[in-house]
């Protein structure tokens, strides 16, 4: 079993409320308010800011410098690309970028990305990755589940553009190197100590994801 | 006006919904429900942890070796004065240091213990300093409140300890010469574009702390 | 005069020393021997790469997110462009990339990148652009003199790609980018009390920029 | 072997060219010259500073409340004893404090400081201890075999005093329990791939120890 796939298994309950939480199943059949989705998007945005800051903390905290190379690169992928869709996505749900500069952060928004943010600077380059993988290898998940959904791609589905972006070959690639890269660090720097730290960093960051959908809901 | 008091009335709002959180009256007057205490309490050993690990980061950031002093000193009195007396005051609500140490912290404990530490490290010692102030004086000034309830030292109201405590002299003077190094460091490297900023910083960890209270009710 | 003006002449006898060291003398005039240069080139590999790291701190540190695009866009011309340029001027000079690779840092190599490094984890983004500015702003104005020389652009000029890189357009206005960030900066954050700490900043890493040329030396 | 002698094992080199330095040499039979000694002292002082914040940092990344304390009571010996034992030793040799803070740091203690605490963030704990061995556990074994020599304690050695002080019982103990903690940090988190990346720390953490001796001469 791969070191992501023991991640799973030990945060087994935290990983299901998370990644099949009633609010991904309201995206999956359109039948999420659209108040919850638009409060959701906003919040993400704030949310994407900080992941680009955590991505650069990657950077500074790469022992060799191809780990500095895909860092860099999943940093500009955000700054770049992600950040650039969701405004785009935000503009066709009547958020400007004004109303998503002035949203103020959600104390959920707050708690998970200071987590990522301080569990990074605290530790070394696989403890971030670690608080980073429900986020980046999570989407690609439930995405993927949500497209089965016989509804996930229908006309009148208000949510199918952001089903098929997560779920696509672009973002599902991205995954699969995240999860690649995971592994690969923690066969190098995992002992048996260290994994139960870093399972409970894992529960605690998957936990603050399934919050995230919950403040979701709270309009 | 102090940069302090600057910060508290542009901060009003929220300074008043935290200072004067109905949590801190059913302390007053001793109706608060003792597993919203027990709560509180075992969350706020958590808190304390990552206070010294905000404290050693104050420590690390001390332009100058008188800052450094004053931090160690603060960051001691934490570590060996303030975690005891924690412990000993769980201890008399029946929580044994094993039971601290299983808590799990709360999304309200993460938030706001994460964002001080995540500002600390971005930014300088003052917007640490700024971050950490509703806690430090904060406590002391609703300490002061409540310690004028007629009920707040009757001896049948549970929380008196803990209103003596904090309202006592030892406690007023940390906060009064945090206050005082708060405002020289203000002094020295507050620009009106800083000030703006760090008003913000003060805005979101003075609401982070009215979650804390909000986060004791919900046992 | 502009804020990176009050810098040079506040330093301005580091700021000579450095600048106008005789080792960039001897790249103007073709005389400075070769072993020198390519010492010189090997320990500059390594200093991209923690350039690199403290570019990844800028993005982690700015406080906008205009701020972060810049550092970002700084970050990629490093690791993108500025090292796979060194990689083949270094192939020039008959050091392969395994060559780079083995090569230890020297002392002064160690000495400024950490120093730029902690001060910039230290402090806000201002502090970490002064510790930054006598290397890349620096650079610029050095090659600008260095291109006057009547050898600096002769066929038998061993140096002449490396003046003209770095007095070419492309680089020249990367320098006047950043000179003007550190001055826009600056006129939001830097009170007197702080400008004085800062000078000590520039002073400092000034210096350790004329040991890296010194250090070119000592083959 | 425990981690540590693997480590001096691995680096016997540069561990004999640090702890055996002819420096070191001229503190035992009392030759050295003494501008150096005072050069040298006062280069130490502004490495104390540092290396308290070092220990702070410790405190910061500790993972565990025990690791917290061990490190901020190694902070207090250094803020609270060790840097008055330093200003009084210094005063004997007629560096007033004033002069101490007036110092400026030479390269070298720019070099080890830095290079130390850009390692402690870049990292975990156990990377951040194994750079500061060198200093903690190296200046135990130096003093150790120094008050071997005929001539460590003779009343005509201006040296006795600094040579009893690290030979001695206090300082010794530091260091064991150092060592102590060293090895059970490796225990739990040193992975082979890791080591391999701890002895290049250890390494250059030695070097720089060795070039801050070698600074002690040039005065």
């Amino acid at each position: 079993m791969s070191f992501f796939e023991r991640l799973k298994t030990a945060a087994s309950a935290e990983w299901r409320a998370y990644t099949e939480h009633p609010f991904t199943n309201g995206l999956a059949d359109g039948s999420l308010a659209e108040p919850a989705f638009r409060h959701y998007l906003a919040q993400d945005y704030l949310f994407l800011i900080e992941f680009a800051r955590a991505y650069a903390l990657a950077i500074y905290k790469a022992p060799a410098l191809s780990d500095m190379r895909d860092a860099a690169a999943g940093l500009s992928a955000i700054l770049d690309v992600e950040m650039d869709l969701h405004v785009k996505l935000c503009a066709g749900w009547g958020l400007s970028p004004g109303d998503l500069e002035r949203t103020e952060p959600a104390a959920e928004t707050l708690a998970y990305t200071r987590y990522v943010l301080d569990t990074g600077m605290r530790g070394d380059l696989l403890g971030l990755k670690v608080a980073l993988a429900p986020c980046v290898i999570g989407y690609a998940e439930i995405a993927t589940r949500l497209a089965t959904h016989p509804q996930a791609a229908a006309a009148g589905n208000p949510y199918r553009d952001w089903i098929a972006e997560y779920a696509g070959e672009a973002y599902q690639d991205v995954a699969a190197s995240a999860q690649a890269q995971l592994d690969r660090l923690a066969d190098l720097y995992a002992t048996p100590a260290r994994e139960v730290e870093l399972i409970a960093v894992f529960k605690e960051a998957t936990r603050l994801e399934a919050d995230f959908w919950e403040m979701g809901w709270r309009v």
